[in-house]
């Protein structure tokens, strides 16, 4: 039987021929005689593996190479933490842009460790818009300036990197939900961080990939585990690292060469993103409120006209052999996540069985 | 062909039975059509999971009702920052006592987030002994004494849960490497925390079991998703939890409540220890120094008489399928770890290829 399309907005679809290899090499890894889960981080295989894991990652998004790429654990959550401990130090400040809930909740996040002005909202609107760069209001003296490249939630995406007048402050990006799914100028960043459990692989990761100019500037009371400096020195080894998400990590970042890298994945993500929006935008039965010049390409919410048929439409969805298709728990309808691992012919089936339902339902 | 023997210190040895139900389960799991990695941990398969898990550990270990069970990331490490931030609060102190290498890392961390009492340590006597808990000096006020309940490095463990005179400060103990391997009077500390990539599973996952009584008492820097009371009104889901660890871990809790429980493992686990300890000391060839009363059961190291033999002992030992014996970087030489997942079988074939060796080399 066909695997169903899994649109879970994270964690996340992974690629099958990935999900075949772990399952191939997990009595036996890399001649070990092992498991990888059972594999000290301090052996020679696993070290042979996070080199590979970082080369790969530097030659997908063409790192620079005075950025350090850092390999943590706690989620973009815990980066919510760690970025003003790291970057603002004692009694510092930073300009957060508010487009949505993980913005918001990384603003609430930084407000224990340092001054934050909100540079932008789009909260007025509603979050269906971002607000344009050149209107920010960068705080003078700002640590830097942070963003979230795409709402997971929401549904809203910067399609460009913006270029607010930041008086020389660096952008601070969460690029969780949109890390890999397009090239991306990591040089423009001072600080890019991400979860691996939507475009990377599993959870257990988070990526964070820092301007080497900003290391040492950590407030005292940030714990090793996440001071960037500790971490670097270290190679991300100042604790046992979650081993088997550092593998998949390995693996999708294998596949994403192998299916020709980032540029491939952005058309084919421009094309996913296109024929869903058109499924939904054809009729009124159903409806995404978000203007189109910074709809998400990974995350499409949308709700059904008739709330009342939310239940059916999961139960015949899942019946098609599409799942994860529930929206966010604080916005209900519909969300459909469209990660690289989701390939376009299950966009298309999706498409197709909004119009199928529509004309049933309807 | 028989797979190996892995006596890495971890991560480390899955119990077989638990590798063949991941691998079983890797491309649908729970009837769900996705693999467990692709579930949403908002879903009602991967919460019933959680549920699962929790129950599971609670009824192993006897966790007292007003304990709260968190499912943390970062291992240990992560915690030695985590308790002082979540238990000292502002301007608070603590005891430690120093038992060896983790203690001492646990010692430097707390001293970035509070005062540091070091109320009892075995240095004087290079860590092969434990000071005795009746002399231990806690500093009056403190917030609670801390200890490493097996050393992973050094291979000293607690037999007995301490009594020291603490003037009312909760015991605060780092289980990792030793938790599940025997019954546990979880009621007698504040805080019992475990990495689970010894005896439970897979790196990703720290387990910390927490008095409700002490929750709340944070200092205000405390980063959210490392937070006691945070993560206990969000079942730790204030974060993404790392799924996969989650899900190991409660295979090996199944598993070994399959086998019968934490009696059972200490009894296995005793006669391990004792099999192996007899083979290191019958011997000048082989050689541990640590004082027989505070000897661990779950890591043993053993240096050689003649040093320039340890590359030939590896290679003659993963010959005889026996892996993971190289010794911690710091100390050189050798150590087994004999966690629940070593069968006693494995145990023997190291006893054997000691003697084998010795005869052949010595």
């Amino acid at each position: 039987m066909e695997r169903p399309v899994n649109f879970s907005a994270g964690p996340a679809a992974v690629p099958e021929p990935v999900l075949h290899r772990i399952r191939e090499e997990l009595g036996d890894w890399d001649g070990t005689g092992a498991s990888v889960v059972e594999q000290s981080h301090r052996g020679a295989p696993f070290l042979d593996l996070a080199a590979r894991l970082e080369e790969r990652l530097r030659r997908l998004l063409g790192i620079p190479r005075d950025y350090r790429v850092l390999l943590l654990q706690g989620g973009a959550q815990m980066q919510f933490a760690a970025v003003p401990l790291n970057l603002a130090g004692e009694g510092g400040s930073a300009s957060y842009v508010d487009t949505g809930s993980w913005s918001s909740r990384a603003i609430d996040e930084a407000r224990r460790f340092c001054r934050v002005r909100v540079a932008a909202s789009s909260e007025e609107d509603k979050y269906r818009s971002i607000p344009s760069p050149e209107k920010w209001k960068v705080a003078p003296g700002s640590a830097y300036v942070h963003f979230v490249a795409n709402e997971t939630i929401g549904g809203v995406e910067f399609h460009e990197v913006p270029a607010p007048d930041a008086g020389g402050a660096p952008l601070v990006a969460d690029f969780s939900s949109n890390i890999l799914s397009r090239p991306l100028e990591v040089g423009r960043f001072g600080v890019v961080y991400a979860g691996a459990q939507k475009n990377m692989g599993v959870s257990g990761l988070t990526v964070v990939i820092v301007d080497e100019a900003l290391l040492d500037r950590a407030h005292p009371l940030t714990p090793t585990v996440v001071r960037y400096a500790d971490q670097a020195r270290a190679d991300s080894m100042a604790n046992t690292p979650c081993t088997f998400a550092w593998y998949v990590a390995a693996l999708v970042l294998e596949w994403i060469e192998a299916e020709g890298g980032l540029a491939i994945m952005a058309a084919r993500n421009d094309r996913k993103a296109a024929r869903l929006y058109k499924a939904v935008d054809a009729t009124d039965f159903y409806q995404n409120p978000i203007a189109p010049a910074c709809r998400s390409r990974m995350n499409v919410p949308f709700l059904l006209a008739e709330k009342g048929l939310d239940e059916a439409f999961l139960d015949e969805a899942r019946e098609a052999g599409l799942i994860g298709l529930k929206g966010h728990r604080s916005v209900g309808g519909m969300r459909a996540s469209l990660y690289n691992a989701i390939p376009e012919s299950g966009v298309e089936r999706l498409a197709a069985f909004l119009s199928d339902f529509e004309r049933r339902r309807g």
